[in-house]
């Protein structure tokens, strides 16, 4: 490129984000990364990026993509995370990783939120130990957009897998949490939360859940939300809700249980339509409507789980996530890292926290449980 | 009907089953249980009924059918148990309800198996108190059948939430009863079961888990099933395994959020073929093949959550199921009516126990927990 389309670009550097990509840690390596690179380049044209991985490689597959080559900079690391590699393996011995060098970049202000395909466990603990949680936090947590009845067409779940556990106080947070990420990621000015239960019957459920119950409704009256108290698993794709709170375990496998149901079913409908002849024709004519029903219940387009808690945006997606699933990712990242997520989220608690509601104040109030 | 239709009847005792109905306990009233009732007979010539509820309303009902009246013996009850009651207060006062009449059925040996739409807690606390846990039971569990890859087109997951704890002890006998459900339900010689966690990698889960992982693992060795290990939200339809143990809270929200994404998804299903007139058309051609999956994803086809580890077998059906509905669950009951569960069950626990593998050895052996 030349350098007047150089100074074309800083002009709209006031607009500009830029995402630390690890590019090493997917099942397929770097090409399906690079590839969703490109794709949301196109599409996002104050887009940036930090590269992390093999230099050698990622100059090759980057210079190959016509709109990447003056959007990238590329860091080298050598190791690579695999998918089996324990947390805290790779927590003690994770240096010079592309994980590592990725998540680094959003530490040192080089980016403002970081996208990795790679082993869940092992970003969230590299994460908390080099970018810390938020004050006031206890357990991060990952969120995850679920597709809805909701006019935005997605509801927000959290935990979904950063922690097995969550006690009452935790449950609390993440539904502050939930609040300041589904204000920016689905645009909402005073979302609804519901806490996930066996039954919406105030005498049904863990114990954990009747103070959390009682500590979400007092923060409601106080922050800019609305809480409609216990949920079931049928709301997750409801229009009654938008912020739906779990803990790590319930969440995690809610999360696959959706999943796995949406690609049975696609498999169902695909063999549906192979059937006859004349099932085949029509698939034709109803070639349209079947590729947008397709495309509402792929699990590729709600690709990222959000980490949130800590001082700095993370987003998770899914090892096995082709170029669209990369794009779709990086495509939420740059709105969390335009609306600056954690600054928000800080001033959320800190407001709680000034109006005598704080997560720990209610707690004590509630007495301590396990 | 006449004396030499009865003996006729009598003549099918040996293959005839008999299935104790509570026709008041749904959302609708006896109208929908009456007529799956009738779907179930014309299918099934061995069945027979008695039924619990209000004995004008039932006597009308079924003598506007022409295959219902020589098969039911109607029971008066004239109280019925509401969706909103506590289970602890229908067990003080339920008596002289359709579901505490439809229960004694089973107890006093008039029939094998006992079916309400009603108050699944209500349902629950009443099996137990009036039919007992089985010898050596700690906690009963509901089993639902999950659609799946496999052969039959099911798994089995339980508990789908009759209880919303389970330690390590309780989830292998969730195990154990769930091969012998597998085996009458599914008809599967040695079931495979899997435990469901959040990873399948060993580090991963809670306590209780590992331990349970372990003496399952043990009990597969002498009973006959195997073991697959540690299974995810992913795999409840999966063809790697037959039968899903898990907690009934985490069981609980996996069905109701499997049954939510299904639903979201017929519903997109529907409006995309509604979409344009050439969409229109084409689902008049796919007609067929649209039916058929549409009956492979609806839930009412997998109707009936059985409770598992009782002296008797009792099938909840859903409060809001149809004439297909009940009719569903119906046929499920016969079966395990037929078979008689719950004696092979015990037959089941007993064995281990001789071979020194009961639960609650192994549990000694682990050490106790929480």
């Amino acid at each position: 490129m030349t350098r007047s389309d150089k100074s074309e670009l800083s002009k709209t550097a006031a607009g500009k984000v830029v995402v630390s990509v690890d590019a090493m840690g997917g099942d397929a390596g770097p090409g399906p990364v690079v590839a969703g690179m490109a794709i949301a380049a196109k599409y996002n044209p104050d887009l940036r990026f930090t590269v992390s991985g093999d230099e050698e490689e990622l100059a090759r597959l980057i210079s190959r993509r016509v709109n990447l080559a003056d959007r990238c900079e590329i860091r080298h690391a050598e190791g690579v995370v695999t998918m089996d590699e324990k947390p805290s393996h790779v927590m003690r011995h994770g240096k010079g990783t592309s994980m590592w060098s990725a998540i680094e970049a959003v530490r040192d202000g080089d980016a403002s939120v970081c996208v990795s395909l790679g082993n869940t466990g092992a970003l969230m603990a590299l994460s908390m130990v080099r970018l810390r949680k938020l004050a006031g936090v206890n357990r991060p947590a990952i969120a995850c957009l679920w597709p809805s009845r909701n006019p935005g067409g997605f509801n927000v779940m959290l935990d979904a897998g950063a922690d097995i556990r969550a006690d009452s106080e935790d449950l609390l947070q993440y539904a502050l949490m939930g609040v300041s990420y589904a204000r920016i990621g689905l645009g909402l000015n005073r979302p609804r939360v519901g806490l996930l239960n066996v039954g919406t019957e105030e005498h049904k459920g863990r114990a954990e859940l009747k103070i959390a119950h009682d500590s979400i409704a007092e923060a409601a009256r106080i922050a800019e939300f609305e809480f409609v108290g216990y949920v079931e698993g049928g709301d997750m794709p409801s229009d009654r809700v938008d912020v739906i709170v779990t803990d790590g375990f319930t969440g995690n496998v809610a999360l696959k249980t959706g999943e796995g149901t949406a690609t049975l079913i696609r498999e169902f409908l695909r063999a549906a339509f192979a059937y006859s002849p004349l099932s085949r024709f029509a698939a034709l004519l109803a070639y349209t409507s079947l590729r947008r029903l397709s495309k509402r219940i792929d699990p590729r387009r709600v690709n990222g789980g959000v980490f949130l808690g800590l001082n700095g945006s993370v987003v998770k997606s899914h090892g096995s996530a082709d170029a669209t699933g990369v794009a779709a990712a990086l495509k939420l990242a740059s709105e969390l890292g335009r609306a600056n997520l954690p600054e928000r989220l800080a001033a959320r608690l800190a407001s709680l926290d000034a109006a005598g509601h704080s997560p720990l104040k209610i707690e004590q109030r509630y007495g301590t449980q396990a």
